[in-house]
């Protein structure tokens, strides 16, 4: 008994894994600016799905990057083996929202380490049963993805410049993942569909069995072969930086869906539900201040909350 | 028995009215041009409402409006004894949706007789139970609504126009009704808050006992004393023209409460599922077409479509 408990923990820590960016930020909001926050896809990822139980993240970092960030992931659960400390600076990213906060302008884009980002999955890294590929150039990806021995479940999230540049390589991916989870802008610009249902069905012909469209503060659905999902956005009331909403989202997601090791329909509502309602801690603190400070309890709070609002 | 059944098909006949426009618009998608269709809040209202039961409406049009459709209006069950024929021409809009649909423009409004619109409710009207005063000069709303002699429910749309001129007016109507129906933009000038959630608490507070916020094709959502709701919209998947999605949705929101002669916060749920369900049929076509060719049972089948689409 206490043999095969052990061997479930053992199971458990390495179901899943997150391949993405590190990364500094300098963040202007109507109301702020931070310089140099902790940000990149994979750190927003892990400290969402961190509140399900222990991952593992694959990544870059300069070594200016400071050690104690790396000590405060392993604190929270976050494997970072797969993190290496490369010579050079870490990536960093500078944006401004507008007063609307629909409206972000990036200002400035330093790929530093990142731009040879080759991935290196530890051991433990490699029996992950649940992938996440992060944001990233999709051959990246793709070597991320050949190291998993037995993957059960696929996400990758892209971006439009591989969307322009990549599209060759993009859709190779999507016929090696099983979800892809990408924003509205994204969605027309990949299935050259203005409507964003006719962009998900498009899409999902390409390989994947399920297409998430994340639209902000206008919610999300999912569109699967055997699944329909739409819901709103959690209704915050004081957003202080949106950076990282999409990532937390995908963390909720993706660690829900770990922690349960389950993928039918009523599952995968679930897990969006989850997804919407760890990206709302997300948006309520500049970095990751906002999903650190939560625990579990206050997420299930925030999922009941979140379901009784959209419960017809 | 039969005096009983008899008695119920009165008082179900003459339990919801509806004040406001009818017009001739004139209108401009990406796809194609219509002149001088028919229009106007209390036509998209009725076609929707129409569904639930028998209404009556009241209105003013010019001598140019044809008798037909006028006729047309009763051969569906909507009353229009309270349609004033003045002299003069009806009134006429005309505007441009863009590519993205998100953004209308009014190229042209011409209020002919509507501009000295007195509202006078026929008989029945005065007596009804649910009065739906679409978008007016507010002062205009409030004699309408003075005509009704025991309302059950009164909600009221508005518009941008009367928050900037009539300010004053508009708060006096927000204290005699018990829902106020809004589109974002409205909501931002009225309460003066960008973030949704506030400025509908804030608004409950002038008076409503619920606020609606129309999103357009991001949903909608519901905040009331005891109800908090929000849902996206149908995904429609061939949108032919948008005019009017906010009066149909209201239409059927108004047109299931009076049908069901309920208020508790379930069926405020369900009503907006209907309004919701009910406005993607309008959007299907070009002035009432698409609301003239649905019926009963093709709502309550997309009634359930949406239900299953957003119940987690």
């Amino acid at each position: 008994m206490r043999a095969r408990a052990w061997a479930s923990i053992l199971r458990r820590s390495m179901s899943l894994i997150a391949v993405g960016t590190l990364a500094f930020d300098t963040i202007e909001t109507p109301f702020e600016r931070r310089a140099e926050v902790l940000g990149g896809s994979v750190t927003h990822f892990a400290h969402a799905a961190r509140l399900f139980g222990p991952l593992e993240i694959v990544g870059v970092v300069g070594n200016d990057f400071p050690a104690a960030h790396l000590e405060r992931f392993r604190a929270l659960g976050i494997g970072v083996d797969g993190v290496e400390v490369a010579r050079g600076k870490t990536f960093r990213w500078s944006g401004r929202y507008e007063q609307d906060w629909n409206t972000r302008r990036t200002l400035d884009t330093q790929l530093n380490v990142f731009e040879h980002f080759d991935p290196r999955l530890p051991a433990a890294g490699r029996r992950a049963r649940f992938v996440f590929l992060a944001n990233a150039q999709p051959a990246v990806q793709m070597r991320a993805l050949a190291q998993v021995e037995a993957p059960r479940l696929v996400v990758a999230d892209t971006m439009n410049l591989w969307i322009d540049i990549k599209r060759g390589e993009l859709e190779e991916l999507l016929r090696k993942v099983h979800g892809l989870v990408l924003n509205e802008e994204e969605a027309h610009m990949l299935s050259g569909r203005r409507n964003l249902f006719q962009a998900a069905r498009l899409l999902l012909e390409q390989g994947p069995r399920f297409v998430i469209v994340k639209k902000g503060e206008h919610g999300a659905f999912l569109l699967g072969r055997d699944v329909r999902f739409a819901l709103p956005a959690y209704p915050v009331e004081e957003v202080v930086d949106p950076t990282g909403a999409g990532d937390s989202f995908a963390g909720g997601f993706m660690g829900y869906l770990a922690s349960v090791e389950n993928l039918d329909p009523a599952t995968l509502r679930r897990a969006m539900l989850y997804g919407t309602a760890t990206a709302s801690f997300c948006v309520e603190g500049f970095s990751v201040e906002g999903l650190e400070r939560v625990d579990r309890s206050r997420l299930e709070a925030r999922f009941n909350e979140l379901a009784a609002l959209v419960t017809p």
